[in-house]
């Protein structure tokens, strides 16, 4: 680590900062109260890929107009139980957390809800809106389609995202169930740091430019950062190359994302998204999404709900461990942990994430190091 | 092939033979047409695995009394979007029939409808359900748990079933997408062809009895078939060993499916199923499913959605293909075209099945080679 540049901060002070840097950039007071949030809390949570790392990227394309500051938000279509809503070309965060909550009140009401919008844009991390279903004894889902970073089975060039899962379920005593799963094996910010350290990637993540695995993640992204042509190799399927281990599985799952988030809300889909026009100046990406929440008890009774939850999930985590294994986690406990450390401590920002926050801080004049940062090192 | 036994038959015949079969241990004409429906179609899709191969195993548990041959079939809780039913402990099929059609017929009023299933039984293969919604221009769901075979990531012992997950989508001139996959690499009936023919398995596809990937297959199926204490070893998450090529997010998926069609509805999950009395007597295994369907015109009208996805298949299924690959597939494809050659000449019989049939043919008096049938060899 770089001392000049490590820093702890505690999350309320970095989501004011960020909140007042996108109120500069032309976002109302509530909406990027919402994007701040929703980038800290990954950063909270550990997912530093979607944290504050992504705030000088957001800012990029409000300036460069993909994102539109001051979208409308509408609704298009609706039953009690459905809606397809209309983002405008605006941050995908406000719009997403709307669309959940549409979706959560229409579940209060009927027991299901579930809600899927077009014309939107990257909204951070899934578990983010999955989650908020957990408060009201809900179980939350969360879906989006991205720009084509993977390839198909069988396939040469990237024609589809990443396309994450996100799957949120309250417990009784033990913590939520929290699933948030990339469809590809893994993210393209993985092969970075493993290109930054000079790592050989293990084969299964990503192919090279005739389709083959490959264990160099220079040439990954390299090939991948042709922006100007297709995009030859990319990320693969959850299962890897093939269908021995089960690529066409994960390649099947991204598939179901974008039909679910991309084709039945009429937003991009595949590589029809992130499209530039004649001049070659970038289009709004239209990504789309996918919301649902069910209510509990319009099944079973909480309590019988919550109590079998907690033996599904001590039934697993306490079964004896593979050899070498001290321990069987399930999915959100993990971030469940970083997050109390989080807020105990603060978190900790890469060198780079400081630079950079601190020169977008310069530019706008919003300070951003405040009384609760504090330098490690 | 042993020319002795192998036969192809007509699909109609076989459902017939079938019915009569099912109608002789006690099960209703209806439901004992479904049964068979389900077990034949999988054989015409060429998933032998949940075919007539497996019409010996349904019979032992209607004669054991696991399954209940006249069961009550109720309502437990219902709204307009939402419903739980008890399956009586009944044969899967019959149940989750209906309890499909009640997902679509809520789907068709309100846009979206979904009925979770408990006291169930093995439901045959996932996307015949799925599949039901798309000659309505609705998209299906469809996932239940099953018998613990599959191991926990980090874990040694077999704790969740293969649980897998259908998603069933409409398409316009080109066909639809079905998928329908295990959330484990492979299936048990995948081992046992590898052990039949004494081929190492995958790594990646199972572990021995100590938590460690293996290529011994007689060793898994050993281990898996120690039925009277807990199973040790089993099959791989998608993703396989570990976290390092995403075996996490199999074993995620494979707890979500157990949590939405176990816990919510009540049903059994994990190693909580499939138990035995005090004597060692087994009890009925309370499977549970999960069933959905969105009505596709609520969202947006139907001949956009099929337009977008025709184009999203062929965006995918005709790009460049992998160094030495000659097509990529879209989830269904293999199967729609299995099913074509299955209608024109019959299903091709494996000689084991065959032997197996004319074994419950004798038994039962139902006579099973009919006209269509014909000798092959």
């Amino acid at each position: 680590m770089d001392p000049e540049n490590s820093l702890r901060i505690m999350p309320d002070s970095l989501k004011a900062f960020c909140a007042r840097i996108f109120e500069r950039h032309g976002i109302s007071v509530e909406d990027a109260a919402t994007v701040a949030d929703s980038l800290v809390e990954a950063d909270v949570r550990g997912i530093s890929s979607h944290g504050v790392a992504r705030l000088g990227a957001y800012l990029g394309e409000l300036r460069a107009g993909y994102i539109q500051p001051r979208a409308e938000v509408q609704v298009v279509s609706e039953t009690p139980v459905i809606a397809l809503i209309d983002g405008g070309g605006g941050l995908g965060q406000p719009i997403s957390k709307r669309a959940m909550q549409l979706a959560m009140h229409k579940a209060s009401e009927l027991g299901a809800g579930f809600v899927t919008v077009r014309n939107s844009n990257h909204y951070g991390t899934a578990s983010y809106y999955a989650m908020m279903a957990l408060e009201q004894q809900m179980i939350g889902i969360s879906m989006t389609n991205a720009a084509p970073l993977a390839v198909p089975t069988f396939g040469r060039d990237a024609k589809l995202g990443t396309n994450p899962i996100s799957v949120a379920a309250p417990a009784g005593k033990e913590r939520p169930f929290v699933l948030d799963m990339a469809t590809s094996t893994v993210s393209l910010g993985k092969l970075e740091v493993y290109d930054r350290t000079e790592t050989p990637l293990p084969l299964g993540w990503a192919t090279d430019e005739t389709g083959q695995a490959t264990s160099n993640a220079a040439r990954v992204i390299h090939n991948m950062n042709r922006r100007d042509g297709p995009l030859h190799g990319g990320l693969l399927p959850l299962g890897g190359v093939g269908e021995l281990l089960g690529g066409h599985k994960g390649y099947g799952l991204a598939l179901m994302v974008d039909i679910l988030s991309g084709v039945l809300p009429g937003a991009g889909y595949a590589d029809n998204m992130y499209l530039a026009d004649e001049e070659g100046r970038g289009l709004p990406a239209n990504v789309g999404h996918f919301f649902g929440a069910f209510r509990i008890d319009a099944f079973r009774p909480v309590d019988e709900y919550k109590a079998a939850m907690d033996d599904l999930i001590l039934r697993v985590k306490t079964s004896p461990k593979a050899a070498g294994q001290a321990r069987i986690y399930i999915h959100g406990e993990k971030e469940f942990e970083t997050t109390e450390e989080s807020q105990r401590n603060g978190i900790l920002l890469h060198p780079a994430v400081v630079a950079s926050l601190r020169a977008i801080s310069g530019e706008s004049g919003v300070p951003f190091e405040d009384e609760s940062a504090r330098h490690t090192g």
